[in-house]
């Protein structure tokens, strides 16, 4: 087994220089949503292919129907095992500007951190799996293992082009396993591996009732007001102890097995901070759960959003013409997001709305992931964190969804190992967005030795 | 008794000149709720003014707080009665302006109609008013009766100024009764006068929730969303029966009498055309009672808007911080606004909103309105409008709120005799208003004859 020490030690010596790579590619803008910054994007994938080219890999980028796709794959190790690597170079909108303290596209470092739209969701992130090879590859001229790469422009509005674009390179793509690296550590000295993401399913539901917006004195009461009833449909969907009210809602969702229960307990959730964090002070879910399993195991119903009629300062006695709601399901494992589709279709038909019609549209969906505790890989990346961090890292599920974790393994065949190293309260998605140098420092350490490990 | 017949062969003559006098008034854009207008609605106040000066009446400018009141008074005849007369000159916001076919301040006669914005509500309506007052005054060289009136300009927005305005000028305004033109015709060819209008309480509901909007993956199912929470307690409100589910809520609601029933049928209300205009195919409300009961005897909750969370296309999967509601009721005659304020927001508070708080806004009240259909003031009016049109008029409740007519009774101690000239299809309020010239002349014709049975 090649040497990892010398790796480390390089990265030590070299962090400035990393970090200073790192804030290049966090002065590109390349928000995925806007079209305005589309010549960006393609600059961030140039500067990834460029990365690569220079750490001697072959970095080629890929034009797609939308952003650009970056692949990179080593030179062969006959007989190696082969890790497939991703993560994404798109960001969201820095939106609202005014609220962030330095420029969000002008990298800055304070409070041991860096902090720029990007940081930690994922260029920072990217950044750790580039550096590890990077060093690898300058102390011995090689990596320990295979390695291919596959960094997307598409990840924060859906991945859309995403599956067709691994489907036609399946076999360039061929692995063992994936390497995530997009999720949060458990605290700030200790990593996480998440093995399990509740899936989605997310509509637009709006109802249509008048031809136009009525005046409620001449109307009120004599016909079926859509802002009305979508309440009454959509206030049935939680029952009192906050089940989900919809026919076989729950029939395929799988318990928490006792181990899982036991390791929850070790790692000391403190709910009353989570909670208090974001300003809430009473726990508030689904009856006979506590607040991590509600997280992780147990599928949630949201409203995400609601409009219609009236919705400016002061009064206007309008019956509307129509309402709507954003509705959204986290899924539990082993939901089936076509089966849970289709009977949330069904109990939305199954409510009297007085002859009002419903405009039902689905924006998305993903299916939970469960990925295996007990495989070669998450043994092997257990043993490099704990070396990188002097610390065993903690299993973890997460409540939210990464999609493509679902078309790796369909469309590769391979589980994803997801390991990351931002933050909680790094403010993805957020004004003044960071990664801290700490975080940065063990991503770089970890992913090298998990190189090694691999081996 | 002085003869009338010469004031609406009179009235006749003059019709050209009448239209260009009404035309005059609704080119002048008097739009209350807008700031950048007040000074065309001191502009139109005047030109009220004026013509009562013209006509031989004392027309007075007051200030208020907000927008003028324009009053005048006739000259004293011992001995008549005195009737006031109430209208106002402000008008609604012309918006969409794109919607209008001609601009809605360049009146334009088309289709035997005058299209402005305006002309139905309520500037049409008072010119009806001071053209009959004219021709008396033209044809006898004095009114027949004891005149006073009042036209205020903050009717669209809730005329919030005027009751202590009325409080202020007690004396000035004492009189008999109080006629207001500002209703519709029940037909083409039928004069309505009203006796009964439902009252009016609105909310703005905002439950708040986190501090800040979450991630739906992050904080799915573990606290309480206030978008989903309002609409569990708002789809409450009414039952499957659609009753209000509010306790007591009902307690003072006076049951149709057999005699108003009766006459109610002889109406012969289409509630399929009724509704069909409005592209209403299923009547709904209220289990056991009628459409034109529903909407003119009965009480009525309706939903005027919701918002909150993700209002845009697409998708975002966020927990809003808050979501709104606007709620209003229209009370039953008999009803008090203070009670069931009072009892809303027991019923509000009676419901586990898991921790979140609420903020609760109240946008207006009205007491509902019955006034006696046996007083000599009516039969005087019934009389003039027959006369006038040729048909009796029919009695008619109506489902939405003129506020003023409750200040008129508290504060003057008199009843109003509400009589008005519009058709339903006027589209007050909308693009493209219009008053008919048919229902003009109508109007001046039975303000004429109303002057003279009053006498």
């Amino acid at each position: 087994m090649p040497r990892v020490n010398d790796v480390l030690q390089h990265l030590d010596g070299d962090q400035k220089q990393a970090q200073k790579r790192l804030c290049d590619l966090l002065s590109i803008p390349s928000v995925s949503t806007d079209p305005t910054y589309s010549a960006n994007l393609r600059k961030a994938a140039h500067w990834i292919a460029d990365q690569l080219v220079e750490m001697g890999m072959n970095g080629v980028v890929h034009e797609t129907a939308g952003h650009p796709v970056v692949m990179g794959q080593s030179d062969d190790i006959p007989d190696a095992p082969t890790v497939l690597y991703y993560g994404h170079y798109d960001v969201q909108p820095p939106d609202p500007i005014d609220a962030w303290t330095t420029p969000p596209f002008e990298p800055t470092i304070r409070n041991n951190a860096v902090y720029a739209r990007g940081a930690s969701d994922d260029k920072g992130q990217v950044c750790c799996i580039l550096e590890a090879m990077r060093a690898w590859q300058q102390v011995h001229g090689k990596l320990p293992i295979n390695v291919k790469i596959i960094i997307e422009g598409e990840e924060e509005i859906g991945s859309a082009n995403l599956p067709a674009f691994i489907q036609e390179h399946k076999n360039e793509l061929a692995a063992d396993v994936v390497v995530i690296s997009d999720t949060t550590m458990w605290d700030d000295s200790t990593v996480a591996i998440t093995y399990g993401l509740r899936g989605l399913l997310y509509f637009d539901l709006k109802l249509h009732g008048p031809s136009r917006d009525l005046h409620s004195g001449m109307y009120g009461g004599i016909l079926a007001n859509p802002a009305s009833l979508i309440t009454r449909v959509l206030g049935k969907l939680l029952d009192d102890n906050n089940h989900i009210t919809i026919a076989g809602f729950y029939d395929d969702v799988l318990a928490l097995t006792d181990d899982e229960r036991s390791r929850w307990v070790q790692l000391g959730f403190d709910q009353v901070q989570y909670l208090g964090d974001v300003g809430v002070n009473t726990p508030f879910g689904e009856a006979g759960f506590e607040t991590l399993e509600r997280k992780w195991v147990r599928p949630s119903c949201d409203v995400n959003g609601l409009y219609g009629g009236y919705m400016g300062q002061g009064a206007k006695t309008v019956i509307p013409s129509f309402a709507g709601a954003k509705v959204s399901f986290r899924l539990a494992a082993n939901q089936d997001p076509q089966k849970i589709a289709d009977q949330f279709h069904a109990w939305i038909n199954s409510h009297d709305v007085g002859g009002c019609r419903w405009e039902i549209t689905e924006h998305g969906r993903a299916n939970p992931v469960i990925v295996p505790i007990d495989s070669p890989h998450l043994a092997a990346a257990s043993c490099a964190i704990e070396k990188a961090s002097g610390k065993p890292p903690v299993l973890v599920r997460e409540g939210a969804t990464i999609p493509i974790v679902t078309d790796f393994k369909s469309i590769l065949g391979i589980d994803s190992l997801l390991v990351g190293f931002g933050l909680v309260d790094d403010c993805i998605h957020s004004p003044n967005e960071k990664f801290n140098l700490d975080c940065f420092r063990l991503g770089c350490r970890s992913h090298a030795v998990m190189l090694q490990q691999f081996a």
